[in-house]
């Protein structure tokens, strides 16, 4: 069942990806952007549409206490093991219509076309369609794939939206018996693994003129604060060679910064607050603040990074005679990718004639928790506009969806192939 | 009269000038810190506490309509020129006791030995205490020497204090006629020149462990508001190589800034203010805001520096793929002081055995203002505590104070020779 004409026929997704985020665009908390937070009206018609979709496509559906929406797509197998698909639909303030729902809207569409064509896999398909990702009303995140995986920390209760509610209240009211929460892990005896589409946040496969990249791990973020203090004086009267700049310092700490983390591939380094309090035109900086952000698909590479930029803020400090102190403020570790998966998904897009990039993920997804449940691989698609994201610009062309559903829809035949074997 | 006798009886002065400047630091607009702004109650008492020591110095004293405290000292020869001497007596908040009135309670002590031992001079001393130099009550400064210098711009009377009051209503109700005040400039044909002492306000003479400087000229600033715009992005997703960081962008031009302002005599660039405007840790900087003020004791020096710099920023912006807009903002002329009085003023630290440093003035002075009147100098005392001004922790020593007392009476001793000549 899994051959050439499954192939050919394919090649049709694309038209209705596109209609189908637009589709789900409709609904928002705010009129003139798109917003869906979690547990807002908006987000219960956005879940509830998605119940339909699923259901419409052939698959049993049913909706977790804590919000996810499965579809499940039966295998005619007997015992068969299940695959997973999926990522978020919720979205940030003012974001784009596929940051997540491309992970969802593609295998939709894939089971859409299984669905009319008849056909059955040798492993079930499961659509995992997780609740939030965002962290955007509470400071959580991945509240859907951490459930799911089996990492729901029941402080996550105690987080409260901007208004003061606090998440446990959310789901009491709407009737969740929030003791349960933990029994939503899946058992992961039965699984092949999972495999999140996401479009790619950055411009790398545009610049590179590539439809789709191979994620090969999940960078994790080292941060710091930090603070110079040099010694304040007249902007007249304090010759080059007396000062204590502390503004001059941060400038040469923050290239330091980014030379250090440039060249190495998956590493990043970014400094995106940078102030000079109170500062006045007239008055040499007494005391510069800034933040450090430096990620790698390797807690090693992005470990050693963090070590030599403190070692370089350090020389350059004694050598300008300021003080700096860092403050390490977060520290995740990062996620590597199943090298199985991120081969198979490799081969079927090189068997469609595209060699992939293979790239690091810098921003964190649903993989990352899903990876403690199974084996994770991620697609990245090509981002238009610049590669921007998180925000109404953000585009994908109609081809580049086509192209990644057939990808996506090739891995599953070979994977079918290799589970017939 | 000017002979070996009175320079030795002169190395006494130091005691008398440290307990004037604690005398006047008594009043003060804030309980804990010295604060004397334009017309305030504290002000006043200053002036009027002024016009008193004056007077005890045998000299003519009066108050004229703008708050300038103005002593004569008479010559006994017939038709005799007149050297200004002076600086001003207003404070910043909470600033330190010899800014400005330095340069009033040396001349004090001189006059108050000559008038002791019974001393004219074949010229007459003025001593200006003027009433404002700080522009801390009105966006205005130099009042006080701009007036005497016939500079006096009627604009000003619609200056307003943080209370809305403006400049015309305070001196109204003081009784002054405002159409009056231009009639305040000094007429110059019998000026022989005006010389002020002022606190260093850096730490270039405690470096050079030298006691005393001759001011070769007052800087000119030449400020600009720059803006550079690059691309916002996920700290995580766009790696190093396409980046258009703002923030790094306006880290490098800091440090051209800094490195084209070094080596330079008399030349200093500074960055005061420094801002990523809404920077987030985990956002690459779209935006990077901040100010530059170069200074030099030449405009040709300093404008060269600005060309340079203003290339440099050009040169970065269109290297990293960013856009930089400078915007100038002030743009101030430097002051030569006078040759003349610079070397007399020089040979007469040399005669007491000290090699002065000849240094460029930073910041303004009064000196700025008469130079515009009648060839002006200055002499710098160094400045403790590394240099620190406009604080509460400006100090000097006793000595210093004394050895810049008797420069400047050696040098009143030889210019009266001069003038016997």
């Amino acid at each position: 069942m899994a051959g050439k004409e499954a192939r050919a026929a394919a090649n049709t997704f694309g038209p209705r990806i596109m209609a189908l985020a637009e589709h789900l665009a409709q609904w928002s908390e705010q009129p003139d952007a798109l917003t869906v937070t979690y547990y807002s009206e908006a987000h219960k018609k956005v879940a509830a549409e998605l119940g339909k979709l699923l259901r419409a496509a052939g698959m049993d559906v049913r909706t977790d206490s804590i919000g996810n929406v499965i579809g499940r797509y039966e295998s005619a197998a007997p015992n068969a093991k299940t695959l997973l698909l999926g990522s978020h639909y919720d979205t940030v303030r003012d974001g784009g219509k596929y940051d997540g729902r491309l992970g969802i809207l593609v295998p939709l569409a894939l089971v859409e076309h299984l669905n009319r064509t008849k056909q059955r896999l040798p492993f079930n398909i499961e659509l995992l369609c997780f609740s939030e990702e965002e962290g955007v009303r509470f400071p959580i995140g991945y509240l859907g794939s951490q459930t799911i995986a089996g990492k729901f920390d029941p402080k996550n209760l105690d987080a409260t939206d901007d208004d003061g509610v606090p998440l446990r209240n959310v789901l009491e009211e709407a009737g969740v018996d929030v003791k349960s929460i933990a029994s939503l892990a899946r058992r992961k005896d039965d699984l092949i693994g999972y495999v999140e589409l996401h479009i790619e946040q950055g411009p790398s496969l545009l610049n590179a003129n590539t439809p789709v990249a191979i994620v090969t791990g999940i960078a994790g973020a080292v941060r710091h604060r930090v603070v110079v203090e040099g010694e304040a004086g007249h902007a007249g009267t304090v010759a080059m060679q007396f000062r204590h700049d502390a503004g001059a310092a941060a400038a040469e700490m923050i290239l330091a910064i980014e030379k250090r983390c440039a060249g190495t591939p998956s590493l990043v380094g970014t400094v995106g607050q940078l102030n000079v309090p109170n500062g006045a035109m007239n008055v040499i900086p007494g005391r510069c603040e800034f933040s450090t952000d430096i990620r790698a698909s390797t807690n090693e590479v992005r470990d050693v990074a963090v070590k030599d930029v403190l070692a370089a803020l350090d020389e350059i400090a004694r050598r300008r005679g300021v003080k700096v102190k860092a403050e390490e403020v977060l520290r995740m570790s990062a996620i590597p990718l199943s090298p199985y998966l991120q081969e198979r998904l490799k081969a079927a897009a090189e068997r469609l004639g595209v060699n992939p990039l293979m790239l690091p993920s810098g921003a964190g997804h649903d993989a990352a928790m899903m990876s403690g449940l199974t084996q994770s691989a991620m697609m990245f698609v090509r981002c238009g506009n610049g590669g921007v994201s998180h925000s109404p610009l953000e585009i994908i062309t109609e081809e580049d969806a086509d192209f990644a559903a057939r990808v996506l829809f090739d891995f599953l035949m070979n994977l079918a192939e290799e589970h017939h074997a």
